[in-house]
């Protein structure tokens, strides 16, 4: 657990804070110059009263460590006794004018809740809850491993037994054909998305997206200088001719889909769109990059087929993942493309992080194996449409009128409309935080306003209804 | 195992061949327009002669697949039936025009035999033997872990128990005081050190590197648009005024340094320079990055303090791993900075990877809390110097007088100057691999010619003085 003061503890709260916070500044953790968090984040994070802070801030004024400066707060002092014209890194600016800027402010208040020890309800982290995570199979994968072996380095396009059983699962589960020297497996499929940027891309080159999409809430795509332009989703996907209107006039180099389950709109595009995508790709020489996280969630066990499987030139970067139908945490994903293509981004993934770790890979390789993985899958769905269901017997309790959504019949996002258009989606989530709830505005997925994204994958089933109710509660009081 | 035809089969070899081709050309693996690998390629990975290639090869011809274009080689057509005025993505383009150039050949050629099926005598890579790693304490890690628990995204700086073990750690093996919440948990060092040129400097800014470093060969530098300034290395590590002549010139922005039993020349950088160092940035207001992989392997049990536990400003970014002392695989690295400095990096590593996988961690915090963990760090003393001294004497029988080294007090290199400045290193690097021997050219890891790299700690013991003999015929040859 994070440090917190210790209640039991005889030594006052305050002179606690002001022990730990002095270690730190003399760790330089906090260095001369830098600034502490503020009496309100402390007090916060520490469940204390701001006054305690304070004291614990007087305390570390009259050891002279710390200044209050106007306007900077509290700041640890730079003449330290022999310091003279020192000048110290000022990190600050490091961290300010580093090529890369940090997520938005709300995708950061997201993740702060990631194995935080706060509780909330979360509709906001594209996951599995535990009762969906197949932990009798880990189990069972986790104690057939024998750790005999050589735990040195992996090949650099990952294990070899775990590529050959991702080519037998994609072909059993996706009717897709591969072979296991044409994938690589990456940290889940953020890191494939971002090879894909650093590796086949250069500032200045224009891609689409579609709009809303998660691709949108990357900042990666305006880091690395691309010029996003926006595909439109409707209820059968992004409409195939925009394609070509975009080509003309910024000549892409890359299409960025996510087409089966869409995230956040839960839509699939349809059978005929997906072959004139290819066509119109293929003529025309842009790259595609299908992103398939969800497309074997499909609630009644079918599934329409994945470009992939539709694709015999070689057009598609196929990406998927582990994370939604086994667990995030084995930070298990992949990219199937072709050969010079993988050889490229396996090089540019060793220049990152030299290679994947093994045991997730063994693990996850005897998990696809398992004789008991189909009853996973089956299991998943099942799980994965009672807490659709749920969710939406709760809006349409609670919000009836006031959110509108087309039902998704796979995947675990729920696109919801706020229909009437004063509310402000980015003060709902501040509401809703602050009575226990996280969900992701639609502003940060996409080009529209009054939008939410309700993430049910992650929610325990038995706090879904009460977290629609506060969030209920929260769009009243803007109301 | 990577595919191979199969002797056995009643399916002649080149028939084999053909088939498994042809299924990776219509899977799109090797989409038109692409170029498969060579003959002489495909019959070295496969153990076939050539003419059983060429053979495999006419096959695909008389199908209509391929066709030999003279300067490029056998290339996928581009007219299959129906593909009319078609462009495809121009995959090679892609591949050349990203962002991120490849590594540099040599390192390409060392990274391919990482658990690859051919036997190599290996002195290139820096990991351990699995004699080095702690497979017991490993194992009994393993089995005292219960997956009762959710395996979901972990915190992203990583999992809080194991962020309290480092901090402890540091603290008995290192002297460095911390607290958990200043620790960042990343994939290894190559991963923090990606991190913090991507996080905190951008194209442009001047860095300063120690001559020659394990920091050469990396291609990040240059792909994200530093200059380097180089720092020679003498016997007590780099010369502290140099810094200043140097930031006078170019205004450093950062110092890169590997100051204990170093990558690759196994010095140590002495006491009284540290301390000049830390004075000369801290004046300057030059950031300092400590990469330390080696400190706690000294063979004789002491250690020089790490810069880190003398900078009390905050000045240094230490970096740290699992790799060189438990095993690479679980890919544990780990930074150690100003909290403001963390929070940035962990945000730019979610944008990366989202989070770090939970299994090695768990793992890692286990086995570093273990109460056999010291005496398994006193074994790996034992078992590098062991290593160190039969290689030592391998050279001192095969190559006295021809080869001259430095005798490193702890870690994992030796770095041996070739006395005949006629010896090319590289092609002295070729002519072993033909033998089954593989090192670090030094070219690729400094400004200095006529100097090899010999990693000790990977080569089984049994095969060091095999692997000196074959690196002494390789040299004869050549002269």
């Amino acid at each position: 657990m994070e440090w917190r003061p210790d209640r039991a503890s005889e030594v006052p709260l305050y002179k606690q804070i002001a022990n730990y916070l002095e270690s730190r500044i003399l760790n330089g953790e906090f260095p001369p110059g830098s600034r502490l968090p503020s009496e309100r984040v402390l007090a916060n994070q520490w469940k204390v009263n701001r006054s305690t802070v304070n004291c614990a801030f007087e305390e570390l004024r009259s050891a002279g460590l710390v200044s209050r400066i106007v306007g900077r707060g509290t700041v640890v002092i730079r003449n330290l006794p022999g310091s003279g014209t020192k000048q110290f890194p000022n990190w600050d600016m490091y961290v300010k004018q580093g090529y890369y800027p940090p997520n938005n402010p709300v995708n950061q208040n997201i993740y702060r809740f990631i194995r935080a020890d706060e509780p909330m309800i979360n509709f906001a982290i594209g996951e599995l809850s535990s009762d969906l995570q197949p932990v009798e199979l880990m189990k069972e994968a986790y104690s057939s491993i024998e750790l005999n072996n050589d735990l040195g380095y992996e090949h650099i396009q990952g294990n070899i037994t775990l590529r050959e059983t991702i080519s037998e699962h994609m072909k059993t589960y996706r009717k897709i054909e591969s072979t296991p020297s044409s994938l690589l497996i990456t940290s889940g499929a953020q890191q494939a998305i971002h090879l894909i940027i650093r590796g086949l891309l250069k500032p200045g080159d224009s891609v689409a997206i579609e709009d809303p999409s998660y691709a949108y809430s990357l900042p990666i795509f305006h880091s690395e200088g691309l010029h996003t332009h926006l595909l439109p989703v409707q209820n059968n996907g992004i409409d195939p001719d925009q394609i070509i209107t975009l080509h003309k006039r910024y000549r892409l180099k890359m299409l960025f889909l996510n087409p089966t389950y869409q995230n956040p709109t839960g839509t699939t595009l349809d059978l005929e769109r997906r072959r004139r995508i290819l066509e119109i790709c293929s003529k025309f020489g842009i790259a595609i990059v299908e992103d398939d996280p969800y497309s074997i969630t499909g609630y009644d066990g079918t599934s329409i087929p994945s470009m992939k499987s539709m694709d015999k030139e070689g057009l598609v970067l196929y990406v998927s993942s582990l994370t939604k139908i086994i667990a995030s945490g084995l930070r298990i994903g992949w990219i199937l493309g072709p050969q010079t293509v993988i050889n490229h981004l396996a090089d540019v993934k060793q220049q990152f992080d030299f290679s994947h770790p093994s045991l997730p890979q063994l693990i996850a390789a005897k998990l696809l194996s398992s004789k008991h993985f189909d009853e996973h899958i089956m299991h998943l769905r099942e799980g994965l449409k009672i807490k659709r269901d749920l969710t939406i017997r709760s809006l349409e309790k609670e919000l009836k009128g006031i959110i509108s959504f087309s039902v998704p019949e796979g995947g675990i996002h729920l696109w919801c409309k706020l229909n009437d258009e004063e509310i402000d989606e980015n003060l709902l989530f501040k509401e809703s935080l602050k009575k226990g709830v996280v969900f992701a505005p639609g502003s940060t997925l996409g080009s529209k306003h009054n939008y939410i994204r309700l993430t049910y994958s992650r929610v325990e089933t038995n706090c879904i209804s009460e977290g629609i109710q506060l969030l209920a509660q929260s769009l009243r009081e803007l109301e």
